[in-house]
This record gives C-alpha cells, structure tokens and sequence, in this order.
C-alpha cells in the first residue's frame, strides 16, 4: 500500500523558520506513505533522502523506489510491520517546496530568492508534517548521506522524539575536500551562461552544461578508485583502439557522461546549489558548539554504518560520532561495511546492511 | 647563466612523426639551457615539465623558476655541475609548437587541428632537440608527474641514450580515476560556448569558466584531504559566520576559485585538452605490451620516488614501476616521501627531494 500525499503548512503569520533567520511560507511537503499507521502510532519510520533522491523509497516493478530492496513488505525495513514515511526535502525539485516553486510574493519562481535552507531546516518541515499527522514520535529515522545527516539532525533537534537513528556513510561535517568538490560542481553551474541568475524556468535553453559537470563530478567522489577499476578499467568505449581526437573515448568517460547527460533531465539546477550548499553547512560541531552538546540530550538509540571504501565520507567520520555518543553513554552500534562500491554503496543491495538495520529497528 | 632558446625544426618533406600516424611540421621547441656543457659533452641533465609548466625551471628572484629549490648553483642538481636543458613541451602555450600555434597549412592557429600528441611525441621532439644540439648522450632525464611520464619515455625510446632516470610522482598509466577527473575537466572546456569548437584566438571572449572548472577540479587532486584540513580546514574567508547566500565562503572555495582565475592568464584552452588527452593516452603497458618490455633495453639507472599522500598517481603504481625494474635486474632506487602534501609535494621544497635527487645525479 503506497500512498502519495502533499501536505501544505505555514502562513504568512506563521512562517517556518530557518536556521538564516528567514522564513518560508507555504511549505508543500511531497511524501509517500508505505504500510498501516498502527492503533498507537508507535511503528512510523520516517526515511529521508539523499541529494538528488525523492519520496519514492519503495515501489513497484514499473515504478521502483530508490531502497526497494531494504523497503518493502518482508524486506528488512518491513511495510507490513512498520508505517514508513518518506518525504522530498524543502529545496528540492521532486513535489516540495523549492527555487522552482512560485514565489507568493512575486508570483513567478523564487530562482535564488529562495531562502538558503539547511538540513535544520528540512528537519523542522519534517517535524511539522509529522505534527500535522499527528505521529507522537519515531520509531526510527533512516537515512544516507545526506539522509543520514537529517537522522542525525533529528537526535539532536528533537531529542525526545526519536527512538532509533539509522544514520549510513555520513558525517556530522564534510571535510574541506567534499566541501571543494560540491564548490566546484556549483561553480560550474552558476558560472553557466543560461543559469541566468537562476531565472531559467519556462525558458528554451537551461544550465545543462553547468549541471551536467557538477553531476560528473560528483559521481567520481561516489564510487571509489577500486570500483573504477573493477567496472571501467582503462577500457574503451566502443573501439579497440586510440581515436587520437576529443571524443569520448574511455568508457568511465561514458559513464560519466552518460550520468551527466540523464541527470539534467530530472533535477533542477538550483535545486542541486540549495541542497548542495545546505550539506555544506551541516556542521554539528559549529551548531551545537560541540557534538556532545549535540548528542547529549537524544534518548535514541544509534546504528551508525560506515562503507569502507568511501573516501568522500571516509569511515573515520563516522567513528568520531560513534566515539562521542560512546563517551555519552548512549546506546551505538557500528559497522564499517567491507564494500568496493565507495560512498554509492548505501543505493546498492548489501545484504549486510539490510541485516543490520533489520535487526535493529 | 640561464639562456632562452627556439629550436625550430623538422619541413614538410621531413615532418615530425607522430604516434598517431598524423605528422607535424615545422616544429619549434622553446628550452632553456643552464650552466656550461662539458667538453666531452656527458653532463646534460634534461628535466621534463609537468602538465602546465615551461623551460623556465630555474630562474632568478625576478623570474622565479618553477623548480628553483632544487635546480640552480650549488643546488641537488647542480648547474655549476651539470648543463641543464628545460624545454616546453609540443602541445603546450609557453613557446613550444601547439595548437595556439599556426598551422602552415590554413595561416591561422591550429585550434583542434593541431594533431593529438603523446607523451612518446613529446619525448621525440626533445630527442631532436638534442640531437640538433649534437648532444650524444644524457647524463640523467628528471620530472615529475608529466615530467615523470617522459623521464619514463626517455628510457623506453632510446634506451642506450640515457644514463639515469628520476621519475617523481608519476606512473606508468593513470586509474580510472585519474582519467575521470582529467575527463570531466575537459568536457568543463569543450561544452563552454566561448570554447567555439577550438577556435577562439583573437577573439574578445574565451573558454574561461571551463578552463578555470577544469582547472580547479585538477587543483583538488593535486592536494591532499590531510593538505586541505591543515592549509584550510572548513574555515570561513574574511567572515564570521555563513552568509547564507551563493558567494564564495569557505576558504577552500576561495582557493580554488583564484587557482582557476590566475590559470586562464596563464595557460590556453585548448593545450589544456591536448596535454591531458596525452596523460590520458600515457600506458606503457599498452604502447609495448607489457612494462617488462618497454624497459627490457633499458640502460638506465632509475630512482623513482613517489609521494605518501597522493592519491593521484597512488605510491602503489611507483611500486608497481620499481617491482617491474626489479625483476628486470634494473639498477633502481626507490622512495616513497612521507609528506602530508598530496601529488602536489614534487613542486614543494623538500629536503629528502632534494638528496635523494642530488645524490642520485
């Protein structure tokens, strides 16, 4: 049972506010609702998306969802136990309220009027949803990358309503090394020609060019050498030979261009400097001065799973927030998951993962 | 004594050939020479320059040389000792033949129908540049990165002409990795509308934005993450606090945004596209069939060094190169610099560089 929602919130009067000192109003919130909300509203999980990701977790063989092999009906996260909740972030493109929707106050889309939002902020909009609907608290929150930063955003933000966080190769702050790769992928895109100051929408031409090289970029830090090697090699595309010319000869060139070129199609550019920019803010050290101070009031229990060959959030990351909730005295569990698959390991089907979070939900 | 030179050599009738099959004439090659040949002519030591660098290695506090540290009077490589020549490579904008050069068959610049060149093309117009200069023999061949590659070349092409090879932070083939960002710094080019298919010389607009993403995109690679956390750290640039706005904030962006805007006064587009394409090519294995056979001739002493923090050309592959020389009864000399700099390291100031290199020649 998949159920696709949108919730609208927030007033003029009663804006949501945003870690900037901006407001927003309205907020639609898109989501998607898997498995029956229980008599004591004690079995939602709440999964939140990673970057480019959607509220479509799970699906169906027409319409796959992004984890359908860890959620499902008997699957490790079981919609026949649980009440899964899964929302598009505020500043995405995929049904919630972001630089493409209309601006109230302009009546055309906000382009980069759009306040600039953080993970706080897209966690405090999941909170108002799930107020809205009237859950008294989680079960659990799950997410990866990005959507392990919002879990753990939520342990911190409210302490008292979580009872579990599953939070997958993330971090409680990039390193400046990701901070440099999200910069320059942003770069290529405010520094195209048709990204026009962010005012695209309902033109001919689009920052395609801009978004595709972020889109590049961004993919060689989600695999890892070893996977590069192991799927591309130095292989050619096509050919047995050097061509001697700037085609696209390698095949990881392909790929990436390939990545590239699908990419523009389904996410919008000022969605991807919104988001990429809020994920660069994460910074539970700077937030809450300090990650104990971060941690210390959270009644949750933690599952913190790290991927052994992500060189983008390397496994040490992780094993600092686990050594700061141990220090705490709060219930962790870790895996570094054995993986070749780099940071994109999280999206494939591991049965290690599914185990550990099966079990521990 | 540091002379500046043009060699121009090579007709129509007699043309420089090319690994591709293509040939080229004429051919001009800028070097620059230091210190005094011997009278039996066996103290030239040839040094090979990196992607973006020219003949200009060492210099003078008005004219600093790239390699100033370690090339000049009384320095590891000695120029009261040894006459040193430096030459731009083909392909390249610093006064050697490439494609900002004219093509005698159309009277204006090749633009990208400059032919593809290799790292074996490089080594053999340098080849006749000494032969030109009626030198018999090398006492040693230097480089690092690219320069390593033709330091590598030198002694799989003529290998009874060189003495001795310091090959520093380089390999015999790029991963998969490599190759990607070189990949996708290119298309940053080659999809920039002012890049206008090549042919943009003595035009008012430039490839700029994709030289400069392609440039930024090769500066993080050239670093460390362990360099990036020491230098910058996630550390804001002339503010307190995030502005919550798209401009530049972290001192990391800023880096990276001046590296790519000081690159394009200094470097062309297009030599940007032929001089990685030729990295890119760069594979002993597949130009000899094996790296047993490309140095099976070779009468070469070799040191190769490589650099603990790069993850660029990795220490594995220098490894990969010594285990092969090894095997082959080579004489070789190897050693992995512990420094936190990343592939970059081969341009700092370091002492073990500087005596593991100074006492090898």
């Amino acid at each position: 049972m998949v159920t696709s929602h949108l919730f609208t919130g927030f007033t003029q009067d009663s804006p949501l506010p945003l870690d900037s000192g901006a407001s927003l109003y309205p907020v639609a919130i898109s989501y998607e609702t898997f498995g029956t909300l229980s008599a004591t509203k004690d079995n939602v999980i709440l999964i939140c998306h990673a970057l480019t990701g959607n509220s479509h977790v799970s699906g169906s063989p027409e319409l796959p969802g992004w984890w359908d092999h860890l959620v499902g009906p008997k699957k490790a996260i079981d919609t026949n136990r649980f009440f899964v909740i899964c929302s598009n972030v505020i500043g995405g493109c995929s049904g919630s309220t972001g630089p493409s929707s209309i601006n109230p106050a302009t009546g055309v889309p906000y382009g980069i009027q759009f306040p600039v939002i953080t993970i706080g902020d897209m966690v405090r909009a999941q909170h108002a949803l799930l107020t809205a609907l009237e859950i008294p608290s989680l079960h659990a929150v799950i997410g990866g990358s990005m959507g392990g930063m919002q879990a753990l955003e939520w342990a911190a933000m409210y302490p008292t309503y979580v009872k579990s966080v599953v939070a997958i190769a993330c971090t409680a702050r990039l390193s400046p090394q990701a901070l440099a790769f999200d910069s320059v992928g942003r770069h290529a895109i405010l520094s195209d020609p048709n990204w026009n100051n962010g005012f695209y929408y309902g033109l001919d031409i689009q920052p395609n060019r801009g978004l595709a090289i972020a889109r590049m970029i961004g993919h060689i830090t989600y695999l890892s050498e070893e996977s590069m090697r192991l799927k591309f090699g130095r292989n050619l595309q096509q050919r047995s030979d050097y061509g001697y010319d700037f085609s696209t000869e390698f095949q990881v060139e392909s790929y990436l261009q390939y990545q590239g070129d699908k990419f523009v199609n389904r996410f919008d550019a000022n969605s991807y400097l919104y988001l990429t920019k809020a994920v660069n803010y994460f910074d539970l050290h700077k937030k809450y001065g300090s990650l104990d101070i971060a941690f210390q009031e959270s009644q949750a229990h933690f599952l913190i799973i790290s991927i052994s060959s992500d060189w983008l959030y390397p496994p040490h990351q992780s094993k600092e927030l686990v050594s700061t909730l141990m220090k705490l005295n709060k219930w962790v569990s870790y895996a570094n998951l054995e993986s070749p698959y780099g940071h994109d390991a999280f999206l494939i089907q591991n049965d290690q993962l599914s185990e550990l979070s099966g079990s521990f939900v």
